[in-house]
């Protein structure tokens, strides 16, 4: 056993639903295959970040791959800058962007610009704009989402969105931590950057045309989840193990590729319910003649969960379950099946609980457990353990393990 | 309930053998003693360092112990060393080694030169080498083995080894840390050391004798596992316990001692699979006349998955079963058996895979196992432990545990 294959079902795990008979979706599902491995394997409860901690999707990936989000996040922006195709240099500052409509006097009208899709032109037209020695990048995004990259010194992410976050409400200023004089510096460039992009997009030819055809223009970019790039060792130095993604949706290739991983792009893999997940897993498979691990991220449990479609999330459960017949049973790949975060389909958000993990392979030492969902994991035989644990004994269970002592 | 006997089985628990029906040595074994002790008591597992972490013998015994490796352990030349007879003071640093054979390129011929019997001569004209002002002591161990200990002012262990651990490879120059003097003074007196010692030693009688014989000479030492021995709380300063050691092997011997633990000697005790199990608990139940915690240690079930003989360690593990039955059933006595670390009998190395741990006396709240093996342990009432824990949960267990609070 010297593969391992870590799938990562974004949301997976649920609270009880009154309309299921107060099951979550994942016990409520047939997944007679998920069943088998967890009969031939191991199973327990994780804590991604830590108990009681409510995890978004970056910080919950971070932690099972090993890294301590203390030391190496401090924000979103990178992470999903990185899945958006940008090189993120270690010092980058990065956002999360939208493109939205606002009226003139900066309140905001749609946070969407009506979902806008045809981007690319604005795009050009604000791209590699400078303010004194800081280079901007703006990369485009799905739809009416983007990337914004600040590059150069003496820059700082403790800084406040520019997004309010709710229409009607006006533009906000970036502000800075206070004391932080890096950080003043950067909300400057921000605010500064903002107000020429007004100027450029409220009169670009495209937006004309758009007010035209009744569709609001997309004449501002909100910023969120300023983040920094910090220094962070690779996946392959952690673990010495030659890694890949296998990914739909942009903030787990990103994460990926700023730990090193390969990325495979499968055709099919579009991070929403409609995804091939049988093309995935083909694709990890196939990719073992070059990895040693592959990590294999399915976000439509996530998107369902946030949609509050309980039901669509088990049918989803359920064509997992099904892609899965390829890998079961199978002695020379440790498959890890777990979740980076619970999804309430209830209240459609994240929430703590911990989420179930799967370890099958035939070095493990298998429970009594032949059932894998939220109410059996705690009678598994990995116990309850938090998401820093799980690598140490991954990496353990290929015999890969470094001696502490002699 | 007033005494403790502390089992520690090194490396008794172990992954699935496919050739066991997937089940363990442990598992596979006849061993109605140890069920016996389960029934009476309580069963969990046990990480004796940390989950995910892989121990060596050193470490998960400080551990287990109750001593903070972090603070207390640079490296097990100190504690091999105390085992083989020196009398280890703080500050000293010390190493393993091993007689072997170089040509006159300081090429490793042989890492144990053919396995000698007979080092007492060749010790003896090097012993008490003193370089500087730094004292040097030369111990036997058994066979080719050694232990050599610095004593002296301005010492440090952070240096490599001379011992290449590879015949064909030349011998090496031990080389210190960067920007610690400390280390690179000690690093040159290895060297030196070493070169005095290939000075004597190549034209020693007994080598030229051995030459003649077409013996591979021991004209050379190689050094591993540098340590310093740091200031250590004796056992009885942390937990008020006039201690005792039976162990076979010379580790064991050396941390017992270290941590001012009375060694008991037992004619039989081997520190191999064909040592006196019966004679240890014998001499355990005997000194507890003068002792109130007994470390007892069998050595054997490493061996044996080291080797990769899975049949032989379960024969091993029916072997001290059928001497337990010496102290089954006792109330008087409070009974703990486990193991130090986990030792895959197919991989053949210690693993990180958490211990079973079994405590059995009248004091102790049983819960509903009745089967001591790696499979219930995580059912058992102990739940999961790191080793940290035992001490403390030992303590208390007698009613000896000092209170937080008032």
């Amino acid at each position: 056993m010297e593969k391992i294959l870590l799938i990562i079902c974004d949301g997976l795990s649920d609270r009880p639903i009154k309309q299921l008979g107060y099951k979550t979706p994942l016990e409520a599902a047939f997944k007679p295959n998920l069943d088998k491995l967890a009969y031939r394997g191991m199973i327990g409860l994780m804590n991604t970040v830590d108990i009681g901690v409510r995890p978004g999707s970056d910080v919950a990936h971070l932690s099972i791959f090993g890294y301590d989000i203390n030391k190496y996040y401090s924000g979103r922006g990178p992470f999903e800058a990185s899945g958006y195709g940008v090189k993120v240099k270690s010092g980058d500052i990065a956002f999360r962007g939208n493109f939205a409509t606002v009226d003139n006097k900066m309140k905001i009208i749609d946070r969407r610009a009506g979902r806008i899709e045809e981007t690319k032109p604005l795009i050009l037209a604000i791209n590699k704009i400078k303010i004194n020695d800081i280079q901007i990048l703006v990369q485009q995004g799905v739809g009416h989402r983007v990337a914004i990259v600040f590059r150069g010194k003496n820059l700082d992410c403790k800084i406040s969105d520019t997004d309010p976050h709710l229409e009607g409400k006006t533009l906000l200023n970036s502000v800075a931590a206070s004391g932080n004089s890096d950080a003043e510096r950067t909300a400057m460039l921000v605010n500064e950057f903002t107000q020429k992009i007004y100027k450029i997009l409220n009169n670009h030819p495209l937006n004309l045309g758009r007010i035209k055809r009744n569709l609001p223009p997309a004449n501002i970019i909100l910023l969120r989840g300023a983040g920094k790039l910090l220094k962070i060792p690779s996946f392959y130095q952690k673990y010495h193990l030659r890694s890949a993604c296998i990914a739909g949706a942009g903030l787990y290739k990103g994460i990926a590729n700023i730990v090193g991983m390969k990325i495979i792009n499968v055709a099919g893999a579009t991070g929403k319910p409609d995804t091939d997940i049988v093309a995935k897993i083909k694709a990890a498979l196939k990719s073992f003649s070059k990895y040693d691990f592959v990590f294999l991220h399915i976000k439509g449990t996530d998107v369902l969960a946030e949609d509050g479609d309980y039901i669509g999330k088990k049918k989803f459960i359920e064509k997992i379950d099904r892609a899965l017949k390829l890998i079961v049973p199978r002695d020379d790949i440790l498959i890890v099946v777990t979740a980076d975060h619970t999804t309430s389909s209830r209240l459609k958000i994240h929430t703590a609980d911990p989420v179930p993990v799967l370890i099958a392979g035939d070095e493990i030492r298998s429970d009594f457990i032949k059932t894998f969902d939220e109410k059996n994991a705690y009678l598994g035989g990995l116990g309850r353990i938090t998401g820093n644990h799980l690598m140490p004994i991954l990496i353990d269970l290929l015999g890969r393990a470094p001696l502490k002592g002699a």
